[in-house]
Order: C-alpha cells, then structure tokens, then sequence
C-alpha cells in the first residue's frame, strides 16, 4: 500500500500542477486537499484489481489518482461548517479551516470536475469505451443515488434511530459505492469478463461495507490522535452507525465476516489476488 | 428559444426523476435547482449548433440538459452564504433558502456527476469517442482553469480594482468557458471538422463575453423585479465588471462589438445559422 500511495501521489501531483494564473489559490486548495494524505484504499483497490488484468499502471494510476480527487473533494464538502463541520482532516486542518469556506466549496467542485475529465481523456485508455464506462460508473456511485445521497441520508440521520438496513443503505450509499467503483474499475480498465467484473464488484462492496463499520467502531474505540480526525464525533452528533445498532461486540463480528466474504469473491483469480484479500482483513484490523 | 426551453425541460425532468428512496430531499433539491427556470440560453447553444449539423434532438436534447444541470449547480453554489450569498434566484429563493445550505451543496455537487453521467452514457452518442470529447471539454471548461477558477477569481477581487484584461479574463473562465462549451457541443456531437468547432467554439466565446458584459449593464440599470435575481449587487459587493473598467456607454459598446464579432463567425455556414446570428444580437439586447 505504501508503494501504491507513493505511485498515486506522484500521479496527483502531475494531474493537478500549480500554476501561476489568478486562479493559483484554488489550484493550492485543491492540492492541499488531495495530496499528502491518507491510506489511498480506494487508490490501491483500483490498481490491484486492474494489475489481476495486468493493466499497465500508467493507466491505472490515472484511474487511481482520479478516485482520490474524488475522495477528497467529498472529503472537503463533509468537512464545512454547513455539513459535519470538522476542523481537522488527516492530521491538518480541514480545507475550509487552512483557507476559507468559499475555497473549499470550489476546490471540491474543481476536484470533481477534474476526476471526470481525467478519466476521459486518451492517456486513461486506448478504447474510449472504455473510458465512458469509467465515468459512467464513476457519475453514477457518487452522484444523488450514490455518495451523495449516503451524505444527505446521514444529514438527515442525525438524532434519529435508523434500524440495521437502514443503517445498511446509508453506508452503502455513503461510502460503499465508491468503493466498489475502486474495485471495479480495474475489470473496466482490464476489459475483464462480466463475471470478473461482477466478483469484483461484489469484492468491492463487501469490503466496503467492513471497512465502514471497522471504522464506526475505530470511532467509538480510537483517539483523535491515532485517527488523525475528530475522534467520538459521530456518537456526540447522535449519528447512526452500525455500532449504534448492534453494538461493539457484534458489530465487530460482522465487520469480520463481511471482510471474510469480500476475499471469497476472489478465490477464482488465484494467488494474483492475495493482496486483495490480505487487504480485506486489513480493513477490519487497523487502528487508524 | 421558448421551445427548445420546452424540449430540454422535459429531459431534465426525465434525467431526474423523483424518488421514494431515503435520498429523496436530495433529488428534490436537485430538480428544484435544475427544472423549470432561466432562459435556458446554453441549452439553446447546444441544440442549435448541433442543429448545424443535423444532429436528431434526442442526442442534443441529453447534451443541452446536462450543461443546464451543471449550470444549475453553478448558480446553487454561488448563492450559499459562503459564496456571493444570495437569497434570490430566477424569481425564487435559491435552493438553500428553500432547503438548506448542506441540502443546496449536495444537490450541486450531486447535478456535477449526473451532467458527467449523462453525457458517457450511450443514448448520447453512438460513438463513445465523441462521447469522451464531450466529457473532457466539459470537465475542462468547468475546473480549477475555468468555471470554478473564474468563480475563485471573482470571490478573491471583492473590494479590489482588476483593470479591463482582468475582468476579460475572469468572465472568460466563470461565464465564458461553459458558453463556449454549449457552443462547442453541437461541432462535437455532429462530428464537424475541427475548423467548424474552432469557429463555433470562437462564437460561443464571443458571444459568452458579450453576454456577461450585457449582464453587468443589467445588473446596473434593471430592477430586481424585472431580472428575478438581486439587481444592484455587482456594484454592492465591490465586484469588478466591464462596467466599473469602461463606464456604463463604453461597456455598451463594447457588447455590441462582440455580438457583431460573434455572428461573424458564422457566415460560412449559410442561412442554417440565422437562429445563432440573431441570438448574438438578442444577449446584448435583452431586458433581464
């Protein structure tokens, strides 16, 4: 994961120079918001996935590098003041909080736009059918039935109880659909079958629907220090979580047993997925 | 422009239907936002262009409603408090006014993807080549380089004195770079030689310029009422425009010159492009 962190961000910071023109102050938000920071999960399922296919990874980084563009923008928009209010992200201040709100609303948006147009372009792949794929699939888990949706549901959940499937959707919404995407945009990319690309994405969302509740429980058990964000927030905005539902014991259990079936959707691709499914017993494992 | 207003509102409202889903709020702010306003100039730019080409309305109609949602997005986030902090939008209160502000930066942030979405999609274009172009010129044309930039510029020059290539440039990425794009669009979906999209692209910028500067005359002379948005707020907010650069007569003419500019760049396509011509005549003209 660290080498694959080190290849996206050199990728990022190629896709999103700095420039000298009046808009610089935005480039630098944008910048500030998707480069240096976090695991790169989401970048690491899709050049794993894509190298099953043995995709160069020229292209996957620029698949890779555009799903973090997106990560991060929503990252930002979760963060202002009007949505979960955080002021601190990845260990730094939150991008509203280092530059001002109006910066962050638009180097959220520009993030966007960017993810899309990246994802396009010929340098992604040789078939631009390909690459329609990659934003269709891309518009459609992030968009108002996809991560955005999973957003407002959550704003909307705040001091109410959701029961289990409820909880269930929000987070399938919310973070599941991108994490899928991740997952299966190597099938896209590898031109793979539409089994290969149907295990994949049924990898994808079993392993984020683990990694989201590992990380309610990681909220409820983890400090602000180890976590590099606000620590206790969601049980303080009485927030539903999984943890709020089944409690910590069982929500743990089934954090394991999601991550459990997410690596037996790819006991077909042989030994080539052995970081993958490592990685879905990492999800559940982690402290931060 | 009033049926071509009638045919893309009726693929707006087929692009975004209603839902029973816990993420309905979120699409009704999105329709809301996207349907049922504005003089739907982009969209006419986009139908009329590929028009030029003898492109069937199904394909333009999905191009035009999917620049309007991302229209409607721009103008739901330049509303919120954060930004230009508007209450008033075409002669209704702006979507955080109606729902609320996380409620108005998802709605945006999720009519970005889906106008993305919809153009990769299939019903678009049968070649998904045209389709990628479609994506990147978008995505360009809307980024950190162009609208977002142009917005960034335009927050950032609140109280301060830009001289007149300044404030071309600024309206240029905020306003201009989208129109160019509509105008672009047709060339794109008709698969037009490359020096027919230079001259529509190099109408849609001329035009784009004298649209905005017509705007910034408005913004002086019309009434709120009559405009449907805050009138008075450019000179209020201490906001650079052509008017506050050459005067009020200067800036007038200076319209005039670039609408003149922009139908010249249509002669070569004969009698099929009267509707455009008259359109440049109609942006320096219009009374709100």
């Amino acid at each position: 994961m660290a080498r694959v962190a080190g290849v996206v961000e050199a990728a990022l910071d190629a896709l999103l120079p700095p420039t000298e023109g009046a808009e610089g102050r935005l480039i630098d938000a944008m910048r500030y918001a998707a480069l240096g920071g976090g695991k790169r999960l989401r970048a690491f399922l899709a050049m794993e996935t894509a190298a099953l296919f043995a995709v160069a990874e020229t292209y996957s980084a620029r698949v890779a590098a555009s799903i973090e563009m997106l990560h991060a923008y929503s990252l930002v928009h979760d963060d202002l003041p009007a949505m979960d209010d955080d002021d601190l992200r990845r260990g730094k201040p939150s991008t509203h909080k280092e530059f001002d709100e109006a910066t962050a609303i638009l180097a959220g948006d520009a993030l966007q736009a960017r993810a899309f147009e990246v994802l396009a372009e010929p340098d992604t792949h040789s078939d631009p059918q390909a690459r329609c794929e990659l934003v269709m699939a891309l518009g459609s888990a992030v968009g108002g039935h996809g991560m955005a949706g999973g957003q407002m549901i959550d704003m909307l959940a705040e001091g109410k109880t959701l029961d289990g499937p409820q909880v269930t959707r929000l987070q399938a919404l919310k973070t599941g659909r991108l994490i899928q995407f991740s997952a299966e945009s190597g099938a896209i990319l590898g031109r793979a079958s539409a089994q290969q690309r149907h295990l994949l994405a049924a990898y994808g969302r079993d392993l984020g629907a683990a990694f989201q509740i590992a990380d309610d429980v990681l909220d409820v058990e983890g400090s602000t220090e180890e976590l590099g964000k606000t620590g206790g927030k969601d049980a303080a905005a009485g927030k539903a979580t999984m943890v709020s539902v089944l409690g910590l014991d069982m929500a743990r259990a089934h954090a394991d047993m999601l991550a459990r079936q997410a690596a037996g959707h790819l006991d077909g691709f042989g030994p080539r997925a052995a970081n993958l499914q490592v990685l879905a017993e990492f999800v559940v494992r982690r402290r931060s």
